[in-house]
């Protein structure tokens, strides 16, 4: 047991499921958080996101919006800049999903396998990984993972969920990672990298049931820091 | 027991707990409802914000941004404008806080105890409570139906909890309603009005006790429905 709870960092980037993080996915990061009264610091980039998207109409609208100003509605205003995130001050690092994750963490809803990771998200993701400190992440998050530890980009490799998304699944496996396909409810681990992963809002799913997925994935990660 | 599911509106205005509808507090009513496996459909006033709020320096910022519109971040795209709701058609109505419900559902952020009542939010809380259906609000929620069936209105009075805040009770007092102090994990009842609040964010909570209280609110609606 560390001498004092574990410190957790949530990288969100804007607010909402088709420019920015997925509300229910955030919310329900925070709340497990709380629950295991964990302390937990919101980061996004300091930057426009890619695209202002209508949620009614789905359709672009407006000038983009900055990320991190975006996100400090989720967090109630405590936010940082990802560039000022220090994997050494943290335990482990969650990664809610949404559209946004795919556009704005990385080009992956451009470029699929060929994705560029934001080298914040990368430096992060690299710098836990070494750490042997625990990441998690859901819905289309999973993918920066997938994308940063894959034998593609002369990683080792590792194995996440999307859920059962044959096209997301078959990218992944173009960056030498791996998916496994698991319920909305349940959360795939990979021990080895030290993965937690949650399909989410990958699936036609309800938001309790994205909750409790969500909770498991929450629950693995927390327990991870204890080892 | 009815033959079909409850059927509830949630009421929204936009998405961001300082010009809108208090995040955690409308994705916790959202995850709950899902878990008692009810039906809902959320509305929200189809016009501009009062303002819009940037939530990292808590400063007005560029355009007024439009209710409806925002709120469908949370909503996940399906929502209706609040001007079609029919209290008919459906078995409760529920309405997360947020400083948004204060300054765009009424005025009580400007007038306080003489603030007025959007004229939709006012028709859907008379409707329910003369249909003798329930009501769920949290948060600063609970003043509109302390207004709206205040004895300064005219109506009967209500009892309601927004918490220990004394400034709020004195008004909702001057409204010819009343406030009982509740803890932020619990629920408090009226039953002669089937008025079910629940304090949330008008105390310094964590978002897992906020859920909790929440959680209590959401089953007291939902049970209230098939009396």
């Amino acid at each position: 047991m560390p001498p004092t709870a574990p410190r957790i960092a949530v990288i969100l980037a804007g607010c909402g499921r088709n420019d920015g993080s997925e509300i229910h996915e955030s919310v329900s990061c925070l709340i497990h958080l709380a629950r295991r009264g964990v302390t937990y610091r919101c980061f996004a980039p300091d930057r426009p996101l890619v695209d202002t998207i209508n949620h009614v109409t789905g359709k672009p609208e407006g000038e983009p919006r900055n990320a991190m100003v975006e996100a400090a509605r989720i967090s109630r205003g405590e936010i940082s800049p990802l560039a000022s995130l220090d994997p050494a001050s943290f335990d482990a690092a969650v990664f809610p999903g949404g559209f946004g994750a795919a556009k704005n963490l990385c080009t992956f809803a451009f470029k699929g396998p060929d994705c560029e990771v934001d080298p914040d998200v990368s430096r992060a993701i690299r710098a836990f990984h070494e750490q042997k400190k625990p990441i998690g992440l859901c819905c289309i998050a999973p993918v920066l993972a997938a994308r940063v530890l894959g034998r593609a980009m002369g990683g080792p490799g590792c194995q996440v969920t999307i859920g059962n998304d044959s096209g997301t699944a078959a990218a992944i496996q173009a960056m030498g990672s791996r998916n496994i396909p698991t319920p909305v409810t349940e959360c795939a681990h990979d021990a080895t990298n030290r993965l937690h992963t949650t399909p989410a809002y990958m699936y036609e799913a309800t938001p309790h049931e994205v909750f409790v997925g969500i909770g498991r994935m929450i629950d693995s990660v927390v327990d991870g820091c204890r080892n």
